[in-house]
């Protein structure tokens, strides 16, 4: 991996022009506003190698499959983000020829991701083929102010020529997925128009009919005065565009604004598509370029007031930290119940952009402590809402009762076709069931429950009744044919974390339901009435939790992964030749499945979420044990162990855990962030902080820290949302101290004393954490 | 099922014509000649449901797979049996208007597959719209005798009109696969050529460069007479033709001969094909249809001579058991050993028409037994040949010695991608290993294993010592992560079939070697040297054979399939309602995966294999406890259970079986005849009545019978090659003939008692099969 990014406390920043690494680039500066965004691609015409992207989240495409080994009640689609409508486009023609960087010498490069602001600007001066040379500086944003609206400050200067300059500002809609199956375009024209300062372009997907109509108005500035020469419009299929030229000399300041809006029918009636788009687009120009950036300096104010991490003393962690948040941030933001959480956000094509576990696992605890409690709760909504279609799914798979939750899915549905994965990696379900139980538990809201949470949760827990089974010789309950979250196993038997969270749901489903019938008794009455729940169903439900069956070592006094796991032969990673890993690109599958290496948390990942069920003793043999076995070739595997370590106090492993999980794309540690950022695993990097150094956990109604400094820093400090106050958690060597920016008081524990830090005050605690 | 064909004893007939049928009866009524074949199409234009198919053996395809999950070591390409240039099709016109049996009134039609001559034969009355009657016979052969050759009588008869004819014989390789993954055509035109009576067109596949080039003459007899009306040419891209038109009347008879060659690269140089084809064709045409008809019935005779089963008393059982070795021997000759027995011979595309562990656990068997032992071996060289294909394909998998055979394959790669069986289906290595033991055993022909046999042992035995490992805890061998013969378990533990196979591997390895050292030394020498075999090699092959884990219940007292199978909920087939049968249609696929249904003999096919090392109280128990949750979804699993049934005196089961078996494609038992026919699995239907009712063993050189009646023939007989001697043996309720119709001696054993049966004499035993 090539470290070419600048480390900064606040911005990512590229200091010279590399085609080999423009894809990268394109990835990691993508900028978006959880209802759009794009892959840092330049405005003019680029012709070297470069992954166009633009993506409306919740507009996708259910790509049809086709070749492969079907299963009966495997989907016929998988679902992709649709790459849609190029907006940001202008090109530029230098006395007839093209502004290309793949085609001019390039010196002065630069590219700023400014994080703290939601800008993404570049300067570079080039030398056509023709030795003429030009000065360019842009500027970029998504709003988050105005989510329908993308604004760019496009300025070119000719430094050694006078000559004639054309500017084509234009919208692109013959647009292909990169990962099309069978290399089809997804998109249909409905309609277009174009006029002399701007244009429209609707488009409908050839499935699914999701409309998206994008439209731009643009200025031209010569020398600070507005250019009056007339454009020429150019229409293609799916295309509209402007043409303007004009004579410039050396020295001249050109100046181009482009305002783009992108309306999709996820929010407009067809009819009203073109003037809802005109409507956002005029009140932007209006409003004007530096009102929009100024909106956008506040609305990133605002998100960093509540999520901000500060690390002192290594501005490459302060960095990574930062990164990781602004692209959470800008992924979703959690005013759209529909939406969900793609693995790459709106960085890259890849996994689809679908919604995986990824969300209730990793994303729901990081919006649940840096944002307002709706945001999270839209997240468990966006899975209420999908409750029926997880009931047909659990048929599909004949179960006559309960559902199973897709393991990939935009709208519901499943959409992923590998049997081991689709049909038996069924911890999901666990998961869904856990966020309910995390966001209760966090934020207090108890009604929650009554009003979604339960039906979600008998449902799941029906869903486990029925796929485990008695074993006479056993007297137990045993589960067959799964897959953990270690998906370096497959059709396992008596996965350890998914028997241990079918009875925890089952538990707590039991739980709810007892706090439901003693404080909401008439929607208790309600709910038992529309669920149909029966008492038996509730008695063997208590059955199955007495009797269900644990795979364990009483020698070694640890859980196993599964039934048969020290059959294995037991190799700790350290002693695995390296031309051996990552083990997914040198290994068959068969020879990763019958080896004892783990691909991520899976007992573990059971012990973090159960965590207060289990003393530390259990958790450190279970981590000595799993820990050296785990190759931790999912982004999503470090940031649980970091905890665990935190907690168990092996600094070291948690700050190399940390490190392991915090630049992985800004250091293109995977070697793929070319196809787009690891945006759900980044929630694990916060999480490795807040819940690992920070200690942070949530028992009975009060927030606990139990903080530690991983020894490489001088102090760290993390904001954190809980029940209506922002606490600023600082962390030195030495003291730990919460103010609380808000005027409602919080209770709190530090290091196990109780303090309440009242509105717009602070306490500070003196220790450090526990160590083992 | 639609049971439509008439039962004879000696043909298939089919009495009238139904569209919905066409492409099962185009399956049933195929032809070929091991070298080339196809399904029954109509020669004329056809514009119903239909698959043109028409294959040369070994013309293959890499077709490639996009779509799916990749794992790291999969092939890119599938391999697929290409379907080629129609060289059957004659167009008819009528005063303008196609002959076109979907477009007409069709009466008296009459198909026929005449078994004994191999005759493929069609009579009809049709009408056109416009009312005009002809009557048409067709017979066609693919020759047994000139392999190259195919020939068509065709008369035509008006019956109620005069007017003009026209007939237009052509060659059109134009043609699709119709399992194309992306829909391509795989042929490119090298060149053609067409007169006055014929043409010729060489294609070349897209990749790989297989030539074909086929040639065609004709003539036209006119009432008798050689018709002289000049025909014009037609020209397309990869289509050549003669058209000729000419008055005709009622009452006169038209008659035309189309006489084709097929020949390819594979057995002439590029520069030659034409030359070949041309000499094949004029030599067939000189000698005339009805001495290639002559010949074909002579050739024919022959197979029958050695392969013919006669049952007497159920004609529908008779017809069952001849088309499935009429298929068998027009499948595969034996006589080119880069050649195998693909799952549908020439009669369809599914399954790409590669090579699977049928050749060696199923076929092997049928031709060892009825015909020249160097058929068998044939079939055992190709895989001799595919030894380093297979050594490289253990090292993609990370072996470091030894040899994996694929699992499908054209040329000795891998070319399937579901990595439960590509990776994980390795017990198709000892199914290979036994071959050798079975053809050796059967012909005692020792020499095989210096000269190819022990090679070919020694790799795999070296695959099996690395696949497993030591548990010390268990001071056991284990094998973890594979897929045993029944394909309804994936990922399993300790297969005991395959644990079994594997040491059984080595054991049979350790016997050659040692039976090379004392009998042929210096090839012994030779052998140790070039295969660099070691003595550690062969002790850690003692080791593994003394301590092999063996999945077992005590008190079951029977072999576990796999680790845990008891933990699984134990339901025979006969409870499970029928509604979710068959489960392969019904179920999902984890919920196949974790119940105990079993889709094909797995312990079971074991014990048949290894049948003298177990005794039968130990099948007894093992039958009694697999029978019954076996379901049966391959075609390949009832006949092991026909045997295993017979020889513990089963007699019920054993006939419930073999039906299962014998009439599949006859009567379209699983609804999918119309893809092709089973063809592999027909070699088990032979098995079931040789090696089930017959009871046919080989042992210490000598043959064993233990015959039975199944109760509902009045008699049967089988036909039996070996060791030179060729033997009919006739079964009745009271005795049990094995005549010598050759004047070779020899040595039986008949229940138990010993016999020479001297050339051209017989012997009779009575008395009965053993029973529990």
């Amino acid at each position: 991996m090539k470290q070419y990014l600048k480390i900064d406390e606040w911005s990512i920043i590229e200091e010279s022009f590399d085609p080999q690494t423009q894809e990268i680039s394109e990835s990691v500066f993508s900028i978006g506003n959880g209802y759009m965004g794009g892959r840092a691609n330049f405005e003019e015409q680029y012709s070297g190698h470069s992954l166009q992207g633009s993506y409306m989240a919740g507009v996708y495409y259910p790509d049809k499959t086709r070749v492969g080994w079907w299963k009966n009640g495997y989907p016929e689609y998988f679902a992709k983000v649709l790459n849609s409508t190029n907006w940001i486009g202008i090109n530029i023609d230098i006395d007839g020829t093209p502004l290309d960087l793949a085609a001019c010498t390039v010196s002065d490069f630069r590219r700023e991701l400014n994080m703290k602001e939601g800008t993404l600007s570049r300067s570079f001066t080039a030398v056509t083929a023709e030795g003429k040379e030009v000065r360019v500086d842009s500027l970029r944003i998504v709003s988050m102010a105005r989510r329908e609206i993308g604004a760019i400050r496009y300025s070119i200067s000719p430094v050694n020529f006078a000559g004639e300059l054309t500017i084509t500002p234009y919208l692109d809609g013959d647009i292909k997925n990169k990962d099309a199956n069978y290399d089809e375009k997804f998109w249909n024209e409905v309609e277009k128009k174009s006029g002399p300062d701007g244009g429209h372009l609707t488009l409908k997907t050839k499935k699914l009919d999701f409309h998206v109509t994008s439209a731009y108005l643009f200025d031209i500035l010569l020398n600070g005065d507005k250019l009056t020469r007339e454009a020429v419009t150019l229409e293609e299929e799916k295309y509209v565009a402007s043409k303007v030229s004009f004579p410039v000399k050396s020295g001249d300041q050109v100046v181009i604004y482009k305002y783009a809006a992108n309306v999709t029918s996820r929010n407009h009636g067809l009819g009203q598509l073109v003037e809802a788009a005109e409507t956002a687009l005029h009140s932007a120009r209006e409003a004007g370029f530096a009102a929009l950036l100024t909106e956008q300096a506040e609305a990133w104010k605002d998100k960093w007031k509540e999520s901000d991490i500060i690390i002192e003393g290594d501005v490459s962690a302060q960095q990574a930290i930062r990164f990781n948040i602004f692209q959470l941030n800008q992924t979703y933001t959690g005013e759209d119940d529909r939406l969900n959480i793609g693995p790459k956000g709106f960085t890259g094509e890849k996994y689809g952009g679908s919604t995986y576990w990824d969300t209730e696992a990793y994303c729901v605890p990081f919006y649940l402590s840096t944002a307002d409690s709706s945001i999270a709760r839209n997240l468990l909504i966006y899975r209420y809402k999908h409750l029926e279609k997880a009931k047909e799914n659990a048929r599909k798979l004949g179960f006559k009762k309960g559902a199973l939750y897709p393991m990939v899915t935009m709208n519901g549905e499943e959409c992923h076709n590998e049997w081991e994965i689709t049909f038996e990696e069924i911890h999901r379900n666990g998961a869904i069931a856990y966020a309910i139980y995390n966001y209760v538990n966090y934020t207090g809201d108890q009604a929650y429950l009554g009003q979604y949470g339960l039906e979600v949760l008998v449902e799941i827990s029906r869903f486990w009744e029925e796929r485990v089974h008695y074993v006479p010789h056993k007297d137990k309950y045993v589960m067959l044919g799964v897959t953990g979250p270690n998906e370096y196993e497959n059709n396992v038997n008596n996965n350890w974390y998914t028997n241990r969270m079918a009875s925890w749901t089952m538990e707590y489903t039991l739980e709810a339901l007892a706090y439901l019938q003693e404080n909401e008794s008439a929607r208790y009455a309600e709910l038992v009435d529309k669920l149909e729940l029966a008492e038996d169903e509730t008695a063997k439900w208590n059955d199955i939790i007495a009797k269900m069956y644990y795979a364990a070592d009483e020698e070694l006094g640890i859980f196993l992964q599964q039934d048969g796991f020290l059959d294995k032969e037991i190799i700790q990673v350290k002693d695995v030749l390296p031309e051996n890993l990552p083990l997914n690109q040198k290994w068959s599958w068969d020879r990763i499945l019958r080896s004892c290496f783990i691909k991520q948390a899976d007992v573990l990942q059971g012990l973090y979420f159960l965590g207060d069920r289990y003393d530390l003793e259990t958790k450190k043999r279970n981590f000595d044990f799993y820990e050296p076995i785990t190759v931790h070739e999912s982004s999503l595997s470090p940031c649980i162990h970091a905890i665990l370590a935190c907690e168990l106090g092996y600094k070291e492993k948690a700050y190399e855990m940390y490190l392991r999980t915090s630049r992985l794309d800004l250091d293109n540690y995977n070697n793929d962030t070319e196809d787009g950022c690891h945006t759900t695993s980044m929630a694990g990097t916060w999480m490795s902080i807040v819940h690992g150094f920070g200690g942070l956990r949530v028992q009975a109604d009060r927030l606990i820290l139990n903080p530690s400094n991983p020894g490489h820093w001088t102090a760290y400090s993390f904001k954190i949302m809980f029940r209506g106050s922002r606490l600023k958690v600082s962390v030195t060597d030495v003291q730990v101290t919460v103010v609380n920016e808000t005027d409602i008081p919080a209770s709190i524990t530090i290091y196990g004393k109780d303090y309440t830090v009242n509105g717009l005050s602070s306490v500070t605690a003196e220790g450090s954490s526990v160590t083992v």
